[in-house]
């Protein structure tokens, strides 16, 4: 099932969709070109949100979850990917270790793991999972939906002077964080110069800033919108920063509510330029973070100023009790994509340069204008039954394959921002 | 469908699906640590045999035709196979040239042809086709039994002196042969060095010898087989070779006679050590050429004393009319896949280092200790329907996902070894 577009106003998606189709082969090449001159992160999941008018990304995520919502019928695109990124990164890699969150009563994020672990499995790795939960003091089974059980055992360091990372009888080449590091890198990840890191510590969110992604974003969509001749706020969304924000010391509203009706003002422009009869908005939210915690939905800056407590509260802290100082105002993307009435909202998988799939996300109880990755929030997700690889230039622009095509072509262009962003951010290397 | 394995004595194989099972981390290991010192083929077929107690190649395509017998749904895998290759060989590449065999009236060949392009289409390449017949003077469409059509265009020199090899308005960056060479190297392919040949001319069956291969392949199976501590011969056909043999004048008979019982010799002693009570055979083939010509399937060297003129014809030319004069004899495997009481082969497809499916023919008429791949004989391909690169370690050893994850083994140990063979055999370069 491929959800129903239900905008008015498709003519420039449309376009847009026309554009990709008969620039297949050039962006494939433009793509191919990124990727000599950068290194692809090992995954990556990127959220899209599809206007009709515009398709965008809105979030890209480099320690990607949800591998259970894919379909399984893209099962060995997964693992001829993985293949690809594992002879990348480390060719001579036999035992990889999985660094997972600590959500050990989340089933769906159980499940994702340990498809996760069979993918990578399946490329031709001994996978064992290690948790950061210190009451993972021995290899504990935990069951799964499906019948099958994942197994998490406790992290040590191994060798002389503990220079490397592994369980008591496993030492492995590779370390793959499933793990955001929201809390900071934990001791027990520090300093393990001979082990492979994947992504590196400084993509995790103790550190990563939404804001460095999307300038890196808007450095790609601007050299991809030039290359195929198009607007680049068709594919990229408008977004300022407020840094020094403190909503319990009620610090920096004036500069939020700048921000906000600077970028309202941006896409008021657009709106108008493009004939869009929507009501623009903005999503505030934390620079750094994940878990949809710390996110407004705004359309008028008055709505920044003199924020009660509750509203406060909820913007002040995210996940792992991370305390928000930076805070990042985007262009709302509306989605205009339903099933069953629910809104849905694609993301894009990908491993190494490739898209291995995706989903929808599906929420009957929210509105086309708000954040569907909310904490508690319940979605259904909604396996892509399509490939994003196959484009048919035999079809209408918006025909599933050619919809599809479009998610992959604007997926990868976050990818290729994440690349440049984990490059811009790494530290210096001590010499 | 999978075929039935109706062989009595499966045990052997069985072990050997057993261990390819559990040792499926360690052989994706070897296999990576292989494409690190040597660069796989661009695609590649292989004809298997599964006899119950053994599973071997019996012939290795480079010049892969059949495509359009691939399930669809293996598609996606590949395009992004194809990706990787393009990645591998010529990243900047933008215009490829399809360079396919001559055979315009052969409807089968010609979906091949189209899928092939679709596929490097897709993967983001500018696909065009140029044919070495003379009589295709102007772009010339040739209408396909889906409604599609094929674009047959003349080749023509281009640039200054002529160095480079295009279309009329084509100038690309790679040359993708479809045709064998069986006739040898057309002069228009000749000092093409500025743009790449893919694969390299000396890979064609004017210059390229089975015995090479399957000399390479020894090495693969027997370093593949220590490792992972079976006997090679489950994995490996005997061969020999007879050179200076000369069909016409009768000369070369007694080399050929007593080759011929060596090498049945050679099997009697396996099979006995394996409780095999099945007759041995051979397969007495021109050591260069392909499309089975010259092939008699022997099971005693008085076979190939005195044959009739007739024999003699059929076995003195293969395909273009080369002549024969280097004779393989090669263990012949028994094939114990019946489909429908049909005798199936199965044939595994690989482009770069990736299995991206395969088929089996399927073929009522023959026996199954005869060639399936011969002259005006008529086999109804059956597409692998379970991919290669998904075992189940919760299966038995001859599930469909294990079975074919078999195939795709042994299918890329042949691979190993057609990239080796071209290493060896590649012509000194000029300082």
């Amino acid at each position: 099932m491929v959800p129903h577009l239900t905008t008015a106003l498709t003519g420039p998606l449309l376009d847009l969709e026309k554009t990709f189709l008969a620039g297949a082969t050039t962006i494939e090449q433009w793509l191919r070109g990124q990727w000599q001159d950068h290194t692809p992160p090992f995954y990556c999941s990127v959220d899209l949100r599809n206007a009709g008018f515009k398709l965008a990304p809105v979030d890209t995520n480099l320690f990607p979850g949800g591998f259970n919502n894919l379909n399984p019928a893209f099962q060995p695109l997964c693992v001829q990917a993985a293949m690809a990124a594992i002879e990348k990164i480390c060719p001579d890699a036999k035992n990889l270790l999985l660094i997972p969150e600590n959500h050990t009563r989340n089933q769906f994020y159980l499940q994702n793991v340990a498809r996760l672990a069979t993918i990578l499995r399946q490329a031709g790795l001994n996978v064992r999972i290690g948790s950061l939960l210190p009451e993972i003091n021995a290899p504990t089974a935990l069951d799964l939906p499906d019948g099958q059980s994942l197994v998490l055992e406790p992290l040590t360091r191994l060798g002389p002077q503990g220079r490397r990372l592994g369980l008591a009888d496993f030492n492995p080449c590779a370390i793959l964080l499933n793990n955001d590091l929201s809390a900071g890198l934990p001791e027990i990840l520090r300093d393990l110069n001979e082990q492979f890191l994947i992504p590196p510590p400084h993509a995790g969110w103790a550190t990563r800033r939404k804001s460095n992604h999307f300038a890196a974003y808007d450095q790609v969509a601007e050299e991809f919108a030039k290359m195929l001749g198009i607007d680049s706020w068709l594919i990229n969304p408008e977004f300022d920063v407020c840094d020094q924000v403190d909503f319990h010391a009620r610090q920096g509203e004036e500069c939020l509510a700048a921000t906000v009706d600077a970028v309202l003002a941006r896409i008021r422009v657009k709106y108008k330029e493009y004939g869009v009869t929507e009501t623009p908005f903005v999503i505030v939210k934390a620079d750094a973070g994940t878990y949809g915690m710390g996110i407004m939905t705004v359309r008028d800056a008055s709505e920044v100023v003199g924020l009660n407590r509750k509203q406060r509260n909820k913007m002040a802290v995210v996940k792992e009790g991370l305390q928000v100082s930076d805070v990042i105002v985007q262009e709302g993307v509306y989605t205009f994509e339903t099933v069953d009435e629910g809104v849905a909202e694609p993301v894009v998988y990908m491993m190494d340069r490739y898209v291995v799939g995706g989903f929808y996300r599906v929420h009957t109880e929210r509105g086309r204008d708000e954040n569907l990755n909310a904490p508690g929030m319940q979605f259904k997700p909604l396996s892509f039954d399509t490939y994003c690889s196959l484009p048919d230039p035999t079809s209408s622009p918006d025909a599933p394959p050619n919809r599809f095509f479009a998610y992959g072509v604007v997926g990868r262009l976050a990818l290729v921002a994440a690349a440049l962003e984990i490059e811009k951010t790494a530290p210096q290397q001590a010499a």
